[in-house]
């Protein structure tokens, strides 16, 4: 009596993509419960076994299912929100402030459910996913019918889903304990890369990943900027900085590898580490395209990934596995490099071993999970077809078939799309949910760019300083003098100090939001060595109301940011309509004077050279307050020898425009 | 009374794509037979125009219609033929046999109808096509109803539809005639390349094209191998070397420009040349990355081409779009090169720019010709859709969207297909002719690659040489006797040579293949200088008998042939089992002995080196003859002062190997 299978598979081109590359042109598989239980000629398996089910494959094509190993799937709700940016600007500008503004479980939820769809839709069967909240991920990839390894996200900094690294640690840790052992999820712990890392987390999330034995996820040299930082920050190169912290003793996966050498192609090997190939994103974010070639001759397992769709921007691995059959040719000039065979190999079965799910999937071999697609080859822009060639079919799928050839999707046994029918989900009741969830974000992102003032604070936040001002300002010929009266005096000197600042102002086209002043401060000890930089965004609004008595007190909106972003950056995201350039060197004392404080400031404007000023300063958050101070200060003018009659309010940048006006 | 028109679009996304990139969210377009009458909001358009018939996009994008800028669609029947191949091998050893075996008018209008209806699903609206028998490529795309630059390829040697570059410019010519003033065609001439042709190629093109009033197409510095030969050969790059031959009077469409520096980039812009950017092609074949963000910046108008199938291996403008678009930002590192915008104005107007009819296509503007796509941009792959971004469209269509997503295709006023539903073509007739041909292709593929013989001919062609050889060989130790008695002899010296002799003799598997010698003669002269080196290939069979009583006597094939390609090419072409390496030094005499020609050659073998060896051959197709000059030999022999008895008929290859073994 014939052995029992549960699905018979028939009339195939069968590619097993198993090491050996098997292949049968008229060829079958055998299917038992979620497991392949034979492959070979559709004729041996008629006559080998009897199946409650036979499907006729009218000669489509039989594969593994293609394995997506780096992504960020909830991000599809965020596909086209910014493109053709840099990539600070894109990232600290649009998708990390709408991230902490809108990721939550939910959101989630609904974008990996419509990931999950895409994917299906383009012959993916298993992703290694990297997000917040990623229990979210597992459940709904596991809902779809999806393999996954989701591993879930630490910063150093606060996060959507966690406001330290330990919280973050601790949610990864509870979704290993809770997702460990599904037949479909494979939970992991994805500490961000290593510039968003401490070495706490590092070791932290090795010592998780080691312990659970589960897979470690993180984005290695994706930009040259991070190599130079590392290699300043370490003086070793990334690869190099996190081998010394025991980090690859996990099971990793080394997403972009883009700027990596030869000796930490040889280290990743060593440990056994996969690669996530990206090709799409690093072009599109200008990160420069990798050296698979080189890491495949060093004997690294690479697969090929999509990244999220914000940077791609879509999750179609059939494009992905092609550009990077075609980039390897063209970047070398070298056409018989990455043939299309290696390509479809790193799209399955290497990229099964880079996210170290082998076991599971990857190739259609007796023991692995049923995971597998049937693409239809047939079609016109597939015709003809030529047969000389024993390696023409991988051809074929690589560089002319499309994802929407992908006919038929099966997981772990279980048919997720039939002739392009989603058999899981229902894309139709999704679609309208997360285009409402875009209109949110489109308002935010409009109503954050109508101020700049929402944009800084988008960008980062920002503190609100005190509403009044006291601020009395006279030009002097003899700063010495002010000086000695001030030494002199009876005022109790605080502390001093010594900057020199560059000063940077951003003026815009409706005068009411103000100025955004770029500072670097410079900090001058007593050898007149700089011995520390201070970056600073102040942005300074119009004055209110000039109603005081006294025209040294000022009412406006002042608030501070710390400056994390370069000039270049802030000047594209704010895209300021003037500028005016500022360079004085400041002595600064604080002072008590009858119990009140007040800053004291010696400025030379150096740049444009417009000779020495003294600052009186205040600033309260009390209008009595204020009127107070604002008769101090000219008592304090007095003392330092200066008449008050020649004081004035004007921001140094007035002043500026005024005298080259 | 409202003015009547044929019809009007509504509700749609209008992407006019002129130069002001004006777009209508809520847009429409009033069509007046074969022309765009008005372009402006739906609402707007239903108040002014009464319309015989209105068709509401529901939502979708109506844009100009992609312009393939560059491409050889009767390749299509080609797909998939040999891929992962090195240029030469790809070309000469594959694509161009094939070409010349079954490249027919028939051949050309199959292939040719199957691209027209690739390029409807795919939403191209106008291309520009360069292979032979252009007739028919005219007449199958005017029967699709596709709009077309048609261009007649000249070559200096023998092509599939001429023997000579003359009857070809004849053809040209004819092409021109025929079609000039079609609605849809216009005719072209296409001098191949600068390296493929002659001067006066150049000059007839020209003069044609300049006089007929139609573009000339042409590819140029496609590889930096082409550049190198260039200035080897004229002491200048590729683009000044056909400005010196005047080409650029003609409105010339310049293919690939891979390897162009600025100054051939000004050229190009000083003479309207358009350029045709084939990413995908280019990387596929090794070629490298065109710089186009510099030909951008330096006004050239740039459109981009799919190339034929072969290099692709499909038509899909939607993925060349987006890697023109990839490929800038990833080559320089600068994400914001290159935007969505600026890639599809290139698919589309700067297409029809770079083909030189932006006077019929290109853009949605009122007076040009109603070439038009609807694209569906709220699928799966495309959700959701933001809105903060103006530009945020074009990223959608050229990063998210597919080929796939476009529903209808309008040329020249007329629907080709509507909801992917094609409307002049019937494909499910035309594929079983296509797998058809390539069943006889892969046939001829399969049948040459049996024998070395076979690819040596479908590589360029071997003459056969006489029959029989009369080979008498003796090693001598004095070889200046032996030329001191042949100079006092009586024999009649015909002429005599000196070559340096290199020699690479491949042997196969089977023995029956004989060898195949790749030689390298050095001509010298009487200073001991080389003055002209010859590459010559020649496939010795084995023997065939040797029942003669002459042992000086063969029977063997010999099939000669010029090696026009390196040894490293044939050696990846034949994939020979082993190798053999000869070097030697010979001096040669034709002599006539009782009115009889035989060669006599004093070999000095240098590498290895063995001594030097006198040999008296001559060849012929009769038997008879054969053996009366076999009995002659052995007389020459003597006359030399060499004994006969030593003498053997071993060839130089078979020397070595037993010397070496």
């Amino acid at each position: 009596m014939k052995p029992k299978i549960d699905l018979l598979l028939t009339n195939a081109i069968v590619l097993t993509m198993d090491e050996a590359f098997r292949k049968y042109d008229h060829g079958g598989l055998a299917i038992q419960g979620d497991q392949i239980y034979a492959v070979g000629s559709s004729e041996k398996l008629r006559e080998e076994f009897e199946a409650d089910s036979v499907v006729d494959c009218q000669g489509k094509v039989v594969m593994p299912g293609l394995i997506n190993t780096h992504t960020h799937l909830a991000m599809n709700l965020l596909r086209g929100l910014a493109d053709d940016l840099r990539l600070d600007v894109w990232l600290l500008g649009y998708i990390m402030p709408v991230e902490r503004e809108f990721v939550s479980p939910e959101f989630v939820r609904l974008g990996t459910t419509l990931a999950c769809a895409e994917l299906i839709r383009s012959g993916v069967t298993a992703f290694a996913d990297m997000y917040y909240f990623e229990d979210q991920v597992a459940q709904s990839a596991a809902d779809a019918g999806l393999r996954g390894v989701c591993s879930q996200t630490i910063l150093k900094f606060k996060g959507p889903d966690a406001s330290t690294y330990e919280e973050a640690l601790d949610s990864a840790e509870t979704l290993i304990k809770k997702w460990k052992g599904h037949p479909l999820i494979t939970p992991a712990v994805a500490p961000h890369a290593a510039y968003t890392s401490t070495e706490d987390i590092l070791a932290s999330s090795r010592e998780l990943a080691v312990s659970s034995d589960v897979p470690l996820h993180i984005h290695i040299a994706e930009t040259s900027n991070e190599v130079e930082e590392c290699i300043e920050n370490y003086e070793m190169r990334v690869v190099h900085y996190l081998e010394k912290q025991g980090l690859f003793s996990a099971k990793t996966i080394a997403a972009h590898c883009v700027h990596i050498d030869e000796s930490e192609m040889h280290t990743l090997n060593h440990h056994n580490v996969g690669i996530a190939h990206n090709p799409t994103s690093n072009l599109k974010l200008g990160s420069g395209i990798a050296p698979v070639p080189a890491m495949l001759n060093a004997g690294l397992n690479v697969g090929i990934g999509t990244d999220g769709v914000s940077s791609n921007n879509d999750l179609d691995m059939f494009e992905e596995m092609r550009l990077a059959a075609l980039l390897a040719k063209g970047n070398t000039g070298d056409p018989t490099l990455l043939p299309a065979k290696t390509a479809l190999a790193m799209a399955t079965r290497r990229g099964a071993e880079a996210i170290h799910i082998a076991h599971q999937t990857g190739s259609l071999s007796a023991g692995k999970k049923a995971d597998l697609i049937m693409v239809d080859i047939s079609t016109l822009h597939n015709s003809p077809r030529f047969h000389n060639d024993p390696d023409g079919v991988y051809a074929q799928l690589v560089y002319a078939a499309k994802s929407t050839d992908v006919q038929d999707v099966m997981v772990n046994g279980k048919w997720l799309m039939r002739s392009r029918e989603l058999l899981t989900l229902d894309v139709e009741e999704l679609l309208p949910k997360a285009q409402k969830i875009a209109g949110k974000i489109d308002r935010f992102v409009s109503k954050r760019e109508q101020s700049v003032y929402s944009k800084l604070i988008a960008v980062g936040g920002a503190v609100e300083q005190e509403s009044y001002e006291v601020q009395a300002k006279v030009k002097v010929e003899d700063p010495q003098a002010v000086i000695k009266a001030l030494k002199s005096s009876d005022l109790e000197i605080i502390y001093d100090r010594h900057y020199h600042e560059y000063d940077t102002y951003f003026e815009f086209e409706d005068s009411e939001e103000g100025w955004l002043r770029y500072r670097e401060d410079e900090f001058i000890n007593d050898r007149g060595e700089v011995y520390d930089i201070r970056y600073r965004l102040t942005l300074i609004g119009p004055e209110r109301e000039r109603k005081f008595p006294q025209e040294v007190l000022l009412s406006r909106s002042r608030f501070i940011a710390p400056a994390s972003h370069s000039l270049r950056f802030y000047r594209e995201y704010f895209q300021p309509t003037g500028e005016t350039f500022i360079e004085k060197d400041r002595l600064r004392w604080k002072v008590s004077y009858h119990g009140i404080d007040f800053y004291i400031n010696v400025d030379r404007l150096d740049d444009p050279d417009l000779g020495t000023f003294l600052e009186v300063k205040s600033r309260t958050w009390s209008l009595e307050d204020a009127e107070k101070k604002s008769e101090m200060a000219d008592d304090l003018l007095n003392i330092l020898g200066v008449s008050p009659q020649e004081r004035r309010t004007d921001d140094y940048v007035l002043i500026v425009e005024s005298e080259s006006a």
